[in-house]
Parts: structure tokens; C-alpha cells; sequence
């Protein structure tokens, strides 16, 4: 009799299991067909290009926002937006740059501001160069840069199977080179473009300033014409760089985060966090960095809205603000006064464009991995290759302190730089198919852990 | 004494265990600085797609063995061709379809021959449109399509997570067609081309006719027209089309599969195949289709050579005649006197683009499953995701009589059908670090597999 109880719990138990892990089946089946009929994603990626250049603290971000919000209210979701504050840099117009040699006259070379700069003078600066490639040859070299121009060609080492990590390596070039720099008195800083494809576009990206280092101004310059000027300066060591910038930091403005979500319905307090950024450089239209994001956060939500999911728990999708030029809105986001009555279990943020999805990268100790591993199955239906370890990202970063588990959604990025902070990231560079698969992923993700906790 | 033997047994296998285990994962990170430092790959594309279209049995097909022929011998490689009867076929100028409707005027609409087909008369064909999407559809209009066009306008499926299972399902409107609608009397047949995306290019590819049915001509049409055809005809069934063909088959000629290799130094009988198909549609470059293959098989033997390496069984590159048309190529080489002498363990074909490559397919038993998932860990160091059941390929598939092991470079496919066999498919679609890493995946899976067997 015993025995026999125990069969039936036994059976009723693998009944329930399997039941359970088809529904799983089921709605991750459901989510994709879905997806991928109607395109969604690349339909509020089109929106939210529409609006432009979305840079931190200009008119059109705040375009953006209000676009975003409305997009979500239409789409039947909880939104509101929370307030940060954040600085306002203007790039300006009419940039320039240029060699000006004995030799080889006068040839315009792509250059544009990095993202933070001060002005030239109005007259614009004009100086010899000196080439090179690291910070310990600028030490060297040291008080003989006075009154010249550094130019730091540091090439992205192609090398790596990953090209964030050849990224990561030469980040300091960007960030740090007018800080270094202007310790010897250089008047300006010129810094070869971050990316691996040799092509005439400049790409901007945040730099930084010390209060105990002279502002000096500070440009990218396109890979190309970093060869080309590397090649002159060997010929001609005197040649002098005519640059012109136009930059200005207007005051500080109000701005938003965009928070839109599907409450849970048992626990609506734990909270499976979306998160992309929804400002851009100025360059572009920032189709990959980060419309392409928002495009996933705010589709995966529509995809789970639309098929009448009620998740237990609620499954939030945060498009912050200012992700580019100080990472303000993640800051702003975790350190809210709403964020006390929340537990936010796991962040997973999609901010490497909108190329076919590969796997989710999670930052968790082994136990937490083995039971997320758990859910490999179901999102390898909808092409996700598996649960790897490392995840993160500069806005769910300050999540992280609370407790949180951090995700990224990894994508192929083989080709990322390419577009990555300059002006060929565009709509046209985003497929349709492989952004609605990223969206497809969260949605899948997000619904089976909203279900199941961590 | 005894005890202390065994422990020094087992130390001193788990000392070769260990560098044996090393050795393979400094081979392949070799493999992977060499590869994405030089982008050989991409150097081999540029000029295999130099000589033009390759349609088999065209001068430029052999142009482009000659080409291959000697790109390998200037490697260093073993080198040769050997024969292959290949048919003719060829599509002339000016193909030219229009809509012609008293409603809607005279429209223009992008069509090309199918591979095959036959020449409409000089004068042309005129005539009206039926339009079906199943060959159960066309049996019950039966005789009502006799003296009329043959529209085939079935949509492949957007809402599967492959594009090769769409195309799989679509590929019979393409295949078989004008044997059906010839049944029934139809003058000509017109294929919705078989492709996701909605543009205005038409997507050539082979087509069959019967002995025992008359031939008709038969196009594809671009999705966009065919869309705009299935608009037209619910307004005006009575239009017509007009087509005009030039095809021709010309009497079969000698082509040549072209063969490189690395000897093996203890089994040299015993071969680790790396297949794809050197001939391509006429209406591009094909450089996805199939140079990229191409270009994969012989970088991978270029990057092992060069690095000295010094397999223990035979690594050979085939670039096989005519996929396209017949698969006369694939035939030749496994039915040649040549293999009788060779035991080929396994042929991985790549057929499926330049895209970022994702895992190997293999389709063979459990047990050799388990044992080539040993070297999955070394695969991952590439940037390969697994290896996974099911592979084959149009080429290597007449080995798999002969017991041989059947593989496929699996690639990312989202876009693939974007460029299938049609004007497309040029050079600037192929990206140079997703290319290098489709043949930076098979030399290191051929490495190890030469040293190991299987």
C-alpha cells in the first residue's frame, strides 16, 4: 500500500514536470512565431531612429523619451519615467581638421570631437605632431611635447577572438589620453579611432578630464588618416595639425529614465529588470548603440503583453538616459527612493547591438549558474546557444551592490566597431531578423525566470 | 613497491594527458592570431569573385579553377584537378518580363530564368496568369491553366528560427513547378523567388523537367512583384504577362574539380575532407554562394601549412564543379578510380556563406557523437559553440555510401537567403573577421582530427 502511494506521487510528480517543461516549450514556441511574423522589433528600432542623434541632455533625447513612453502606453504597459540630472555637452558646428605640410600640402583628415572636450580657440590650434602609442612612451618623451600636439595611434589588436577585449585594451587611449597628455603640456590630443575596420569615419566616445591637469582639446581621428598622418610624419617630422573644434557644456538639464513593465501577479515586488540605454552620440542615429537595445527591452515586453502572459513576478524593461556620457540614469535608477520597496532578482541589458543573439552572459556564484542552466533548453528553442558565465553593463552595473544578479545579452559582435560612436550606425546596418531574435531571447528569459525565480 | 608504480603511472599519464591537451590549444590559438591578424580568407575572396560569375561549364568557371589551381600551388600545397563531364547551360541576354493589363498599364517587373529552363519563343509569350500556392491548388484547377502562366506564389515561412527549414519546405515550387504546371498544359511558370526578404531582386536556382511532360519556360519573379502580381490579378484576372527567355543549352563540356591538400605524414591514405563548390549562379559573383566556402577550405590549408604544421593523416580541400546545376562534381569525386586507394574518415562541407560560424553539424552514431564532442573545448577557443547532430552537403553527400563521416560549418543563417542566387551576392556582403573564423574553425577541427582519427 505504501509502495504504491509512492508510485502515484511518483507518477503524478513526472506528470507535473513534464506538463510544466512543455508549457515552458509552448510559450517559448509562441514568443518566437510571434516575433518573428511581425518584426516588432524592428519597427520601434525605426521609431526611435526617426527621432535622430539622441545625445545626453539635447532636445532630441528628450524626444526620445517622450516617443518611447507613448510607444509603451500604446503597447498596454505600466510607464512612467524618473528624473536625472545630467550634464549637456554640445559638439558644435563645423569640426576640422587637417595636415598642413611642406611636402604633401594641405589635406583634410576625419576627425571629430570626443565626447566632453573643451574648445580650440576660435582661430583654431595649428602644431607639430608627436606620434605614439603608449603611455610610458609619453613619459619618456615627457616636457618635449610642450606646445605640440600628441597623437596616440594605438592599433586595436585584431587578434582576439572577442573584439570588445581588443576594445577594453585600448579604452585609456580615448579616456585618459588628454589627462596624460596635458601633464606635459601638449595642446591637444588627436586619438585613432576605436575600431578594427580601416575606414574614414571618426568615432567619438567619452573622455575624461582631471582638475589638476590643463583642459587640453581632445579628437578621434578616422583610422584611415591615422595611417596616413603616421606615414607623412616619418617623411615629414615638422608637419604641422590644424584642428577646430566648437564644443561648449551648457548647463546641466532634467532628464529621464523610461520605465515600462507588466506587473507581477504574485510578487510584483521582485523585479526582472530589461535594461538598454536609450541616448546615443551625435554622429548617428545609434542604431546598434543602443536603439537596438531598446528596440529588444521594449519588444520582449509587447511579445509577452501581447500573448496575454501574467508573469508572477514583474518584468520591468528601463531604458536609461545617459549611458554614454557619465552613466547618470543607471546611477539615478538604483539609487531612486523607489528602488526601497523593490528586489530586483536578476538585470539583464542588451547594449551590443542588434546583431544575431549568441548566448546570456551572467555574473552569479555556481549555484545560482547551475539553476539558470536549467533554462538552456527552452532558450536554445529560440536560438540561444547557452548560459555562460560574466555578464554586466554600465547601467545595471550600480544594481549589482543591492544584491542583484547581473546579465548581459551577448550578440555577435564581430563587426560591432564598425558602426560602434560614428556615423555609419544607422538603421539600414540593423537586420530585421537578427534584432527580433534578441528581443525574442529577453522575452523567453525574462517570462521563464518572472516564473521560477532565481 | 607496487603501489608506488602505479602512482607513477598515473602521474606520467596525467603529465602527457595534460600536454597533449595543451599543445592542441596553442595550435589553435595560433590558428586564430594568424587568421585575424592576415584575413587570408578575405584575400581568397577577392579574388576567386575577380574572375566573375562561374556558372558551370562557362569559361569563367574554368578561369576560376585555373585560378585556384594555381592561388594552392603557390601555398605550397598538392595540387590537382581532376575531371568532370559538367552540362551547359546558358541564359543569353535580355530576359525581360512585363505585366500588361488594361487596368494598370505596362509594368516592368524583375524576373530571370531558372536554372534549366528553357528559351521562350523568339517573339515571347503572352498570355494570362493563374496564381496558385500549392500543387494541390493547381490539380483542382487542373486543365483551366492550359495555354495560360503558371504563378507560384508561395511565401516562405518568416516565423522559423532556420531559414534553411523555409527554404527546405519552399524549395520544390522552384524544383518542380514547370513538370506540374507543364501537365496541365500551362505555357510557362513563374516561382515567387525563394527568399525572406521583400526586394526587388529575382533569386535564380536549378529547375527539373520530365521526360515525359512538355517543357515550358520557367522565372523567378522578385517577392516584391510577386506581391504587387497578387495585388494586380485580384483587380484585373485578366491580365497578362509578356516573357521573353534566351536560354540555351549548349553541349556538355570538360570542367574540373580542383584538389589541395596537405599529406598526411603516418596515414596519408586516410583523409579529413574540407569541401565546397568553386561554381556559382551567373547573376552575381557568388560570394557567398559558395567562394566563401571556398575561401574557407583553402585559408584553413593555407594557415596549417604556413604554421608548419605536419598532419599525421592527409588534410585535403576540394573545390568541387557545378553544385549548382548537378552535382556532377560531388559525383566525379566520389566515384573517381583516385578514391579507391583513400579512406576518407570525414568530409565537412561549407555551404552556407562567409557569416560568423557557429558550430559544427555532424551526423553520425552516438558513440562517434561522444567522442568528437571531446573537442569541443578546443573548437570553443575559435569561437565554435558545439558540435551538434545532423550534417551533410550537396557535394560531399556521395561519400556517405563509402561510410564517410558527413559535417557542416554551420553559420549564422538569419540573412543568408538575403543573397542567395541572386545579384546580391558581391563581396561587400561578406565581412573579412567573419569569414577568417569560418576557416579558422575548420583548419583547427581538421587538425585535431588529422592527429587523432575519429
Amino acid at each position: 500500500m505504501k509502495f504504491k502511494k509512492y508510485f502515484i506521487l511518483i507518477f503524478l510528480a513526472l506528470l507535473f514536470h513534464n506538463l510544466y517543461a512543455e508549457e515552458y516549450d509552448v510559450v517559448a514556441q509562441k514568443i518566437l512565431t510571434k516575433g518573428l511574423e511581425e518584426n516588432g522589433a524592428y519597427k520601434i528600432l525605426e521609431k526611435l531612429t526617426k527621432v535622430g542623434p539622441r545625445l545626453t541632455g539635447s532636445p532630441q533625447a528628450e524626444s526620445a523619451v517622450l516617443t518611447m513612453k507613448q510607444l509603451m502606453e500604446d503597447m498596454g504597459l505600466e510607464v512612467r519615467l524618473e528624473p536625472v540630472e545630467v550634464k549637456r555637452w554640445v559638439r558644435g558646428e563645423k569640426e576640422e581638421g587637417k595636415i598642413v605640410s611642406s611636402y604633401f600640402g594641405t589635406i583634410p583628415i576625419s576627425i571629430c570631437a570626443l565626447g566632453g572636450s573643451i574648445s580650440t580657440p576660435e582661430s583654431g590650434i595649428s602644431s607639430e605632431v608627436v606620434e605614439v602609442s603608449s603611455f610610458e612612451e609619453l613619459k619618456k618623451i615627457g616636457a618635449k611635447v610642450k606646445g605640440k600636439i600628441v597623437f596616440f595611434n594605438k592599433k586595436m589588436n585584431p587578434s582576439y577572438l572577442e573584439p570588445f577585449r581588443a576594445y577594453g585594451e585600448n579604452a585609456w587611449t580615448r579616456h585618459a589620453s588628454a589627462i596624460e597628455a596635458g601633464k606635459y603640456g601638449a595642446v591637444a590630443v588627436i586619438v585613432r579611432s576605436l575600431t578594427l575596420s580601416i575606414d574614414e569615419y571618426p568615432h567619438t566616445g567619452i573622455m575624461e578630464y582631471s582638475s589638476d591637469v590643463p583642459k587640453i582639446p581632445a579628437v578621434a581621428i578616422s583610422t584611415k588618416h591615422a595611417e596616413l598622418m603616421s606615414k607623412f610624419l616619418k617623411y615629414d617630422p615638422s608637419l604641422k595639425i590644424y584642428l577646430k573644434l566648437n564644443c561648449k557644456e551648457l548647463s546641466p538639464v532634467i532628464s529621464h529614465n523610461v520605465i515600462g513593465e507588466i506587473k507581477g501577479t504574485e510578487k510584483p515586488e521582485e523585479i526582472i529588470l530589461l535594461g538598454a540605454h536609450i541616448d546615443n552620440w551625435d554622429l548617428s542615429e545609434g542604431a546598434h548603440d543602443d536603439a537596438a537595445g531598446c528596440a529588444h527591452v521594449v519588444e520582449a515586453l509587447r511579445l509577452l503583453k501581447e500573448l496575454g502572459i501574467k508573469p508572477k513576478r514583474t518584468i520591468r524593461g528601463v531604458l536609461f538616459m545617459d549611458e554614454e556620457s557619465g552613466g547618470t540614469g543607471g546611477k539615478a535608477y538604483a539609487n531612486s527612493k523607489e528602488r526601497e520597496k523593490e528586489k530586483h532578482l536578476i538585470a539583464i541589458e542588451s547594449d551590443r547591438g542588434g546583431f544575431l543573439p549568441l548566448y546570456f552572459g551572467v555574473r552569479a556564484g555556481k549555484e545560482t549558474m547551475d539553476r539558470l542552466k536549467k533554462w538552456e533548453k527552452i532558450l536554445g528553442l529560440v536560438g540561444i546557444l547557452g548560459i555562460r558565465e560574466g555578464g554586466g553593463g554600465a547601467d545595471i552595473g550600480p544594481l549589482a551592490e543591492k544584491g542583484t544578479i547581473l546579465s548581459t545579452l551577448v550578440v555577435n559582435s564581430q563587426t560591432y566597431f564598425d558602426y560602434h560612436h560614428c556615423a555609419k550606425d544607422v538603421l539600414s546596418a540593423v537586420h530585421p531578423r537578427e534584432l527580433e531574435l534578441g528581443a525574442i531571447a529577453m522575452a523567453v528569459f525574462s517570462y521563464v525566470l518572472s516564473e521560477e525565480g532565481i
